[in-house]
């Protein structure tokens, strides 16, 4: 007997039939003998219908007043739940953020988990229930509603298994685990057994979208093991857990790319102290995140710097570095949308050298050029241009010898 | 300035559009200097399509979980119009049950209210506060949702109102008062400006379907004056009030009727201590409400009874009495559907003799038979064929001086 964690998406209950499916699945591994808790998101479109609504009543709708009216949404498909498998013959209870103390900070629309009073839950589970648990959302220490952004459901469902000291968390997705590159434009792709925390918070960074990235921190610090698998088959899915000295022993776990990318760069920048931050603080104060950052020292006081902002904040940026061109005296400001970012991730590469340079001269045989490097212990990304983007990432799958058989 | 509580049903908040009209409504009274709390029910036909979402999942849905599913219902509501008044340029904060301390028992599906803490909406109030709380629900002991049944949100803002000891309620719905008879059965109808709570709780019983009878009760318990009006133009409504001399001098307010109405007669029943009993528990466990009763005594030992059930009900409560009638040795069990009950209503009667003849002789006149009586201090009630309705109210309409110039 074990107590289980299982969290489903918005597809896997887009309807009172997806629901009685997964009603199902719940029951079998009640049958099995397990403690089961399982967290649910709204059913799929329905956030985006009440967010079209809200835009209908006022231009710019208020953060607070927005997460109760998103907050219904959870609490429709977590007491469908409960009565579907109560219909079914099984004890079940739904709990909303505020029953199950699930207490964050006051950032409505992106909260942050603070604490969750893991009680309530146990009670009932030693009584005997299936508890269901509305996803996505908390209550702040005034008694508001508040909700943890896109994909926080996954990040409800870790930190309840965290709570409740789960044997194991499993993440039941449109997708059945976690590959080693995207299956869409790499054929060969296989899907991991297991994967490390640290590889899977590089790979939900870098767009690998499965898992919200702050579900994976949580899972890493309290040490839930994550089981991200398919609700529409009965296929094993990916583990992600600590690194084992097996994960250690294959150099690259998997390759990834993101088309989200743009550069901004200013030319013969005077080089002084400080000037790197009068380039970036105002793109940061505009609430826009800068990713890559590289400064070349080209002649005596002059400096180039480069850095790449989401692409939908192209437009603003490049409009901010204008003026802050002017001001620092800078010669030009050039931009570049057509740019993408390919990486290659592993904990191997803390033991295995060399993986740097095959990724170089992987892409070189392409003849795809490397705009730009970023490194990190466990990681390797090159910026490139966009149109390349397929072709090294099916080139450095072979390279690493990550391909199916 | 005063303090002001408004109500406004379904129908008037039945799509985005609509809600900004009600908006507008809220911000001229605040405008005027007034401190507002408005209660907000479920958009029109929300409730409906929440019940037959549930009733895919179980056949018999739970009812603790019902009442989850149903609060989304204001829960949407609240939140938008929140945000459209801070879109406007007002401040304003929705609050749901459990925000607003409506305390209830834990009768899930037909909560009532045990206690409201007032203190949060009297807080937010001092901060110039527009506050909009979600009608219909509250919470238990056990911080579990509860709603309070069809209609509750009268009930919500009244309790509201008590708590936070406000000059007035007003009650915004589809219709512009509390009419003398139904305007659709009597053409010379009139709105009333005023009526007393009392008079107004026995029309609520009888079928005027305007107002919660639990809401009145509670405005008659703590001395809330209610104004009955329309959310759709600005005219004046009905204040629902003490009684007081004017009133009185008015033999009769209204005339009512109520088609809803079946009656069952179990012939020659041995007349023993008891027996009324042995009839009618069954009924009432079953779940069914029994209006009139009337027993006849016929021979020595030997005696009839007759009492009306909820015309829905009817074919159950008279399976139930058939099987009474073999236990209890009554000779015979007699249904009809085809009643209605007539009733003439008026605090004035309590001073006023004379009432109950010139009823009888109004319907006698007529030609309409009375098959069964029942009287309140202020209230006289007859079962008559349902297909002299029509005619009986307007008779009685025109023979207590209520018609319109």
């Amino acid at each position: 007997m074990a107590l289980i964690v299982q969290k489903y998406g918005g597809t896997s209950v887009g309807d009172t039939q997806r629901i009685k499916n997964v009603a199902q699945r719940i029951a079998r591994t009640r049958d099995a003998g397990n403690q089961v808790v399982v967290i649910l998101s709204a059913m799929s479109g329905v956030t985006d219908e009440l967010i079209s609504m809200a835009e209908k009543t006022a231009a710019n709708p208020d953060k607070r007043e927005m997460d109760v009216l998103l907050a219904t949404g959870e609490q429709t498909t977590v007491s469908l739940m409960a009565m579907t498998l109560q219909g079914m013959g099984y004890k079940a209870r739904s709990m909303l953020g505020y029953q199950a103390e699930i207490l964050t900070d006051s950032s409505y629309s992106k909260a942050r988990i603070l604490d969750i009073g893991a009680e309530r839950i146990k009670s009932l589970l030693s009584d005997g229930y299936i508890v269901i648990v509305a996803g996505f959302q908390g209550i702040d220490a005034h008694g508001d509603i508040t909700t943890l952004g896109r994909g926080g459901s996954d990040t409800s469902a870790v930190a309840v298994a965290a709570a409740i000291k789960a044997d194991q968390c499993e993440i039941y997705t449109d997708v059945e685990g976690i590959y080693t590159a995207d299956p869409n434009i790499c054929g060969k792709a296989r899907k991991l057994s297991r994967i490390a925390y640290d590889e899977m918070l590089e790979m939900s960074s870098l767009g690998a979208k499965v898992l919200q990235i702050r579900s994976v921190e949580f899972a890493k610090k309290y040490g839930v093991p994550l089981h991200v698998r398919s609700s529409f088959n009965e296929e094993e899915g990916t583990m992600v857990v600590h690194e084992d000295a097996n994960m250690e022993q294959v150099v690259v776990s998997g390759v990834t790319h993101s088309k989200n990318e743009s550069r901004i760069t200013l030319r013969k920048v005077p080089d002084r102290p400080g000037i790197a931050y009068s380039i970036l603080a105002p793109v940061a104060e505009a609430g826009i995140g800068v990713d890559m950052i590289i400064q070349n020292t080209r002649l005596s006081n002059m400096t180039d710097l480069t850095f790449t902002v989401p692409k939908p904040d192209f437009k603003t940026a490049l409009e901010i570095e204008k003026k802050v061109a002017e001001e620092i005296g800078a010669a030009e400001v050039m931009g570049d949308e057509n740019i993408a970012k390919v990486s290659v991730i592993g904990v191997g590469m803390r033991s295995h050298s060399g993986v740097a340079s095959k990724m170089f001269s992987t892409l070189a045989r392409e003849n795809i050029n490397i705009l730009m490097i970023s490194t990190s212990e466990i990681r390797i990304s090159c910026v490139i241009e966009e149109k390349y983007t397929e072709l090294a990432v099916r080139a450095l799958h072979t390279a690493f010898e990550l391909d199916s058989e």
